[in-house]
């Protein structure tokens, strides 16, 4: 069960309008790795964690933190949305700054939304539960969560190089921080985990159900040595068994040969010739 | 430039038809985390990558062999869908047995490819670009490929259990493995870049863009504190700095309070009494 | 900002698992008019408001409400999936009831989640934003949050008939009485606007703009005269203006004809005899 | 069965090309609120119409001029389209004016379609059905035809003051007009509905399945009592009964503990301090 | 402009209810070849022709017909569905039969539609405009056309031979011989197109275009020279010049070497040996 | 299974980058009828093929020839996107033409692949798998292929009109010429089969399956008498037989009359008077 405090976690108040970049800003509140998708993401693996307590509140801690995010960055895009130029005296105007500035917002941002932000990405494509995770498998899951804060930090550090605007700075250099937060406690989640589990995932697979000989091996499959001189050619791989290199990759199976399909199927009989 | 070799890389024959089984291993070809999502991410990093040919050579290496894990998982299906029950005479039997397959199967394995996989999920979603990321950080990246991996390897040890098929648990002995090895190799490759550019993704935000006061503190936003006994909420973190523990998250922004959109946006106009 | 209360907001424990049943529920967790549409509709309306503080509150109030029924139903699928049928010793089993499980359960919450809700509806495809609105007009809004709760009623009421476990039916029961009071308030909040702006959204459009003589033309598109009889066919119309019924459409347009493309578009050139 | 007539119901002709309103006119041709929305979903829920000539008839009336207004937005885009500057020479000429329209346009308009329209929104994505709903019960559609209704006229009055193009405007008056209509003709047959059945839908579920109790109060989960002072918090409901307001939200459940996984899902172990 | 008759083009009525053949009857109406992609593909095409009335009148009178076939498909679907299994005394029943049926069917046919076709394919997947192309060049557009009603007719085929129920299979052999009718037409209108323009689509674009000493060369990328045998190996190729074979193809890029990019996009840096 | 070398199967390589441009490119590579999508057509179909190796071969030639094209233009669009303008200090210059440059770039070649390609189209939609076909009938896939071919030479034809980049054109006339070779092949292979099992697709059907009265006339379902004078209209069609034109669509159905749903169902009960 959730409450709603009115308050934003941190501010979000823009120096001025800017709707090109109000339509960048979408990405990490709508895109594959914005706030919906850590929330959404964190949320559904609380809520689907089963016993493991401790897991489960940092998680539920997380999760309920990017709610909060999500608001922010709503709440920033409508102010770099206010006075967007869309009307037809802006564009008879053919000042080229202002058709620059038409042509580079979403156009949603005034058709469909009024001016507020969308649940969609930076190409205005909307966001969707493909892109999360939540398998019921912890150590696994960390995963997820230290690749989407690692994502979420670039795009906002890339983000932070693409304005000039000191109030939209400051909402992300908190956002940058948080992300370093959030980074480091997946990762010392992970670590405890390693160290009871083990670092291959999941660690309850027995050894009889996997052909173990193909366990560490590098194939080189694309012609060209680099790879052969890495830490995972040769040495001890991180659980403790030692990393081969194959110039050449044997091949194990066979050329398939697949049985005709009975007629009722109608697909194309067998033309070989005899 | 790919060349192709008509034998499989592994040996992919089932002992015996089973068409639902067909439908649920579809998860691994076109899932979220099946082998098409595999060899594409791989791709295009390797394709995006600037200079770093080791790590370009890595990744190029794995890609192109998940190609050839999705051709062997494809052959398998389409093996296990021979003789599937689909016509009206054995409709017309109503053992329950044929009901139960013939509810349990994905019927586009019959009326769209006539017998063969489908570059679908395991409920029959298509396969989207949407569950990929190249993101030109190889940190970031190689976070989101042991993801993938471990995520991957807990799908094909579910499916492992959910058969007694001796064909298919050897095709899935060799996935476990190959599974085991990539897991082995990003996490090596982690740490060397991780050795090298310390391990919060991207390393190149300069410290004054970030608001450090937020970088190392647990917010317990979800009642009880059971994660505030974990190694993320005290004590040194990866990073090197001290993670501390707020109880009781501060509140940093204020109520935001938006300006009236302007007449031609036709917005509700502000109803609240004086 | 949210926070987060362990307890969910009423009780969520069927009286026995049930598989199949855990892949129809998901139509109200993920599907088009399931909690987490309504959830997210109503924070994005709140979010993008512009004063009226009045019905921002109510639109947080039950936005936020929503989260936590997205909790209750994800967890109910969670136990619903208790023990469900998956490995080979029952599938061996060759129990048609058995089987018949197997096959209508959503192989997904197995090999995806490991027992664990999705964020999908009843047919496994992913939740995504293009089932939300948050146009920045209330009016507009209110109804489409009308339609959700009717919509999402209606669904619970035909689940509410598909299943005989008592623990399902009580919960079931409390989502049929808040989606009552969620369609009374939202009638509630439109009556109060329509008092105010008219009932024709958006109601700010200047009668300048409007090709006012079809504004209240009912024309006879399909054969047949059964829609001449009821209300909207003639007499006073909700806005005040008289109904008419045109049996016989007129025609205002005229057969378009298409300017040839230029050379470089290489599209079809003209075969037309002169 | 359907006829096709070659005139447009009403005119469709810009005064002068204009391709970067051609990508934003595209909202209302295949956004989520476009007519394909309301064309396919009034025609599927005229098919689904069981008995109830009356409104099936009025729903095809109406489905059936939506097939007209898809016809004639795509004219008007293919003629806004006409003499687009794509070719090198133009973008040669480095002329301000000319680089914004190239890059305000969809890039699609040129290589997709060839200077035609597109069966996707303003921003691209393509139309799906998961837009609309036929759900068997009509009042429940009525009012989701009229939040379409009331959404699309929205959007056609913010297009139509981003355009100074009399022969847009005169077409967008037109569909301003049939929205009214619309919007009027639903309200109408809602009316009729509500007044055989009652304000609540469905109408059909018992009391016995409500838990009545929790029917009429408003929770107060988003801090601050703005929202205790509407039409909905107090007096008498749509329904007959009385709203009540409670300022702490009383809660039901009990915090959830769901049981272990079986070892065959791989999920993670208890690591919990006993 | 379209009007609507209310008798369908054909009966479409059932012998008896079906459900779980009502879900797969949904592939022909919403799926990727489904009545849904043709009607719209073909509609499109003829909005965006320009000049050319003959195959503009013909694109017209097969999309509309086609209209019709939606509304056929939907109401076979529906009639399937009557006395669907769907309430708790059956479940209760155990029967194995049942349980089959309850699992085989798609449970948005009793939750979403409420007994009513759904505009998606036979996995619930929504019907989505990518489906489609309408390329403004008639050539290109008419292999479209071709392929979907050969796809389309495939499909039929497979459909007609899993029921033995007669009344579905007279709408059935209604279907396969307008698929027939519309193979027949495409093909006729491709021939006089090639006819006039050459085989290779589009014809308009100059020899200087193309680095046409690439343009009738197979190369042999899979190893194996079976297809070395083929009419597409040697000879005279359809649009007249000579095809070649080459059993190793020749390179002609060379290894790409990608620019660094600049420290603000925050990709790795270089960390390749010197 | 498959090999790749470092080597490009062409030059990829612009005389200049050009972001605006990279973003119109991505259409060849992620969208409908891009690059991935027949490279992944192609696949699916060799390895659905049962027996029939000459066709297999040809395919999987194909196929793999088409992933080394997908890594030409990612190589491509990586280059166009060197020293794109994103940050600040160019924003700032509010110089109109590096403005038209920063809105019609596609902001996630900055944000979320920091100068890479994207497996997305070129308004930015994911690719996704509902784009193609793989279908066990090989006449009706080559026909596929062959639309593919066509639709995407007309797309590079559009692309190369709307550069001036000599490098850039030099690539886009290869992959003309291999469009060309590609149609040739596919007309070729179809010509083949044709000549074996007919025109109509598929060849199986038995006579008694299909209402062949049905299988030869064109009905004139758009007013207008363009389409009779059409070689589809009279005279003997591809399959032998002749076409006929009706001018007045003959009804063979009737109007449909559902059956009530039962009350479970929560329908709308029949309101129609007696």
């Amino acid at each position: 069960m959730f409450f709603h405090k009115k308050e934003l976690q941190f501010h979000a108040k823009p120096d001025k309008p800017d709707p090109v970049y109000a339509k960048q800003l979408q990405e990490i509140l709508g895109g594959q790795f914005g706030e919906i998708s850590v929330a959404m993401q964190y949320l559904f693996q609380g809520w689907n964690t089963r016993e493991n307590e401790k897991y489960k509140d940092l998680i539920m801690d997380t999760g309920t933190e990017e709610l909060g995010h999500i608001e922010m960055i709503a709440t920033m895009i409508a102010r770099l949305l206010d006075r967007a130029p869309v009307n037809e005296q802006e564009k008879a105007s053919k000042d080229p700054v202002i058709g620059a500035i038409m042509g580079g917002m979403n156009p949603q941002h005034v058709i469909v939304s009024g001016l507020g932000a969308v649940p969609k990405d930076s190409t205005g494509v909307p966001w969707n539960a493909g892109y999360i995770i939540a398998s019921g498998n912890l150590l696994a899951d960390f995963r997820a969560n230290l690749n989407a804060e690692s994502q979420g930090r670039l795009q906002v550090a890339r983000l932070y190089e693409m304005t000039d605007d000191r109030g939209v700075k400051e909402m992300l250099s908190f956002l940058l921080a948080r992300d370093t937060m959030h980074q480091n406690q997946w990762i010392a989640a992970i670590k405890e985990l390693e160290e009871k589990e083990g670092v291959v995932a999941p660690a309850s697979v027995p050894p009889e159900y996997e052909a173990t000989e193909f366990s560490h091996k590098l194939y080189n499959f694309s012609e060209g040595a680099e790879s052969a001189t890495g830490s995972w050619a040769s040495g001890t791989a991180p659980d403790g068994a030692q990393f081969e290199y194959e110039d050449m990759p044997v091949i194990y199976g066979e050329k398939p040969k697949l049985e005709p399909a009975p007629p009722y199927i109608h697909g194309t009989p067998p033309h070989d010739p005899k």
